[in-house]
């Protein structure tokens, strides 16, 4: 069944509705999803999301029409969701961290990573579980690039409610779509995973997880000066590291790589093929940071980290912002205790709070060109002036912006 | 001769360069690039770009490794100069407005379309010009859809030298990469076009046109007050019109779409596919204008547009933003007076003074599901603060941010 969209006006345009699938297998031990008709080419990443009844999966290879399409026209999406149990809250969570996957006792989780669970129905949905299309719908974007043997780039992206987050969150996941092997974490700050986000999510088509924990409002008190003592976003990066080291075993083959990207930033598509190749942690320059063109770590002769090319505290362990490094995913498995510290912070030291616990100065690896390339900019969106608006409560409340 | 990059780190990455092609015909009333080798699956939009010594063609296709590549690879960009002759200024241009493409007299106009201009040394270099290629390098991008028969869309958008400058038009050339058929005209505010954006576009990988043309001082005066009299962006927007004027015949069947994009705005993917079946002229609210969450068209249930949702002067001719409506191309090509008015222009009328040599209220054809969504947000990026660059000269200014 092909269904053809009717434009309006004398443009040709050609849009493909995809098959309804009905029955799809699903492979427990890396949620790769492959329908019965169509074998995907591109896959998820390996041992990504638990299934929950809250998730959702994504395939496009699986909805794809019989028809050859063109390569480029827009393609259409299916959302498929998964039928199992409800997750099962069992480890203990931290006290400033709620999340949708139930933490695990570490053997656990190697059984999990491992398609073994005992409780399968909850963890991992047998390869005959029944999967439902609940949604088809147009969206205008291009598969995201997969390649088996590069490894999976996890953004972890915190993001708050705020009136430019949905365009942010557009455009950040318009550059994303280009990445290969690219696996969104992004960590809502709020009560819980709001409906905006959900959507957006959903249609971009990126492969991503969505995950929740509010800062604590003692917190965020006086988070509108900028005060860099207050860590906003802390608990959000946290939440993801904790998730990805639930998910991902020590001991797998699966290469990855760690990078925090917050969602008002810009950055370029070079970048995230710099930072693929990280052993241990990779750094870089970042544009707008510290009241400079931009920051940057100090390379030697040798191509060594010697220090930090930074106006403030220049003396700090890891003088970088938090675009300005990524780290490879089993050095984040292999030492679970290295979080972001978040009280006593000083302004400035997040970053280190991290990066002390993982690698030393001289593990450091310098990418772009020996940190002489700009890659990423430190741009920050003005909030919007919507001074007419309360004036008669004049825009429709129910349109998303 | 393919050359694989080696990367330090165990990541298991590859990536290829691209074969050198020492000759390439160009097709010189398309302006499609076909290497002899090669065959480009892909090509440019008809009738773009007259070659002048100054302007650069783009092919990827034609540099494409010989051995199968995967799909979603970062893919090796050539740059190809063509070597023709000297441009020369035969029309008059506009006392404001400076172009690198020759002004015709619409006579010669039609046979440069056709291919058989009496001068296509100057105009339209032979099937048999030497390209060189100039440049080799890699580029973190995947080639821009390509598909007949889908209207080629034209982004004009005027931009200006400040530090979050080339960030913005990164972060839009992301966007832009996976809109099929799209061709950008970017427009410089400046004397001589800049090298930073000359790298930037030649970088993209994108199909584009590169112009530039100063705003006089005395119009700039108080442009940083963002006073709505000035009208900065004007020029360029006008300068492009022009140029798609001398460009397409509007005999051509080529089918188009005129967009005006200002680089800090927030697009949509969607939002392309809603233009292009433009014919006349689409409509659509945006976000964040006139101190409103956002404007918009006011759609009666006969899907008619019959005024504006607007605080700010709703009984302006058009109360729309630049970023919420598009121009069917034949419409610009057989209404050739029509252009933004520079002088004596009160705020807020800059978009009716075009619309209203163009179209009637009753010509209007509403989008995004009759201007019930939003799908592009007119965002402003801070200016960065860089308190400590002066202090001691801190950042290397040879390094471009």
């Amino acid at each position: 069944m092909t269904r053809h969209k009717t434009n309006p006006g004398d443009a040709e345009e050609k849009r493909h509705s995809c098959h309804r699938v009905d029955s799809v297998t699903v492979d427990s031990a890396h949620h790769r999803l492959a329908p019965k008709r169509n074998r995907p080419t591109a896959r998820h990443p390996q041992g990504l999301s638990p299934p929950s009844k809250r998730d959702l999966y994504h395939t496009r290879e699986a909805c794809s029409p019989s028809t050859p399409t063109r390569r480029y026209l827009p393609l259409a999406l299916c959302h498929l969701r998964l039928y199992s149990g409800r997750p099962r809250s069992r480890g203990v969570l931290m006290p400033y961290m709620s999340s949708c996957f139930p933490a695990d006792d570490g053997a656990d989780r190697g059984r999990r990573e491992a398609g073994q669970s005992s409780d399968s129905k909850e963890y991992c949905s047998s390869d005959k579980d029944i999967v439902e299309v609940v949604r088809t719908e147009y969206v205008y974007t291009r598969p995201p690039p997969w390649s088996d043997g590069l490894p999976t780039i996890h953004i972890i992206t915190p993001t708050y409610s705020r009136p430019v987050q949905k365009a942010e969150l557009t455009r950040l996941a318009n550059t994303f779509l280009h990445v290969a092997n690219l696996h969104w974490i992004l960590v809502e700050d709020s009560q819980r995973r709001t409906p905006l986000v959900t959507r957006m999510l959903r249609e971009t088509g990126l492969n991503y997880t969505h995950l929740n924990v509010e800062t604590p409002r003692n917190y965020k008190l006086r988070a509108d000066t900028r005060d860099p003592r207050i860590p906003r976003g802390t608990m959000q990066r946290n939440l993801a590291l904790r998730w990805l080291r639930e998910t991902f075993n020590s001991n797998s083959s699966q290469a990855g790589i760690v990078y925090f990207a917050d969602d008002d930033n810009t950055y370029s598509l070079e970048l995230f093929e710099e930072m693929r190749s990280t052993r241990k942690v990779s750094v870089w320059p970042v544009a707008f940071v510290g009241g400079l063109r931009y920051e940057s770590p100090k390379v030697n002769a040798a191509g060594k980290v010697y220090g930090w090319k930074t106006v403030f505290d220049p003396h700090r362990p890891f003088a970088i912002d938090m675009a300005g490094f990524a780290i490879n995913l089993r050095l984040i498995l292999f030492k679970p205790q290295a979080y972001f510290k978040l009280r006593g912070v000083k302004g400035g030291y997040q970053e280190s709070s991290l990066l002390r616990e993982l690698v030393t100065l001289n593990d450091l690896e310098p990418k772009a060109s020996n940190c002489t390339k700009i890659l990423v900019w430190h741009t920050r969106t003005e909030k919007p002036v919507l001074v007419n608006e309360g004036k008669k409560g004049f825009t429709d409340l129910n349109v998303e912006i």
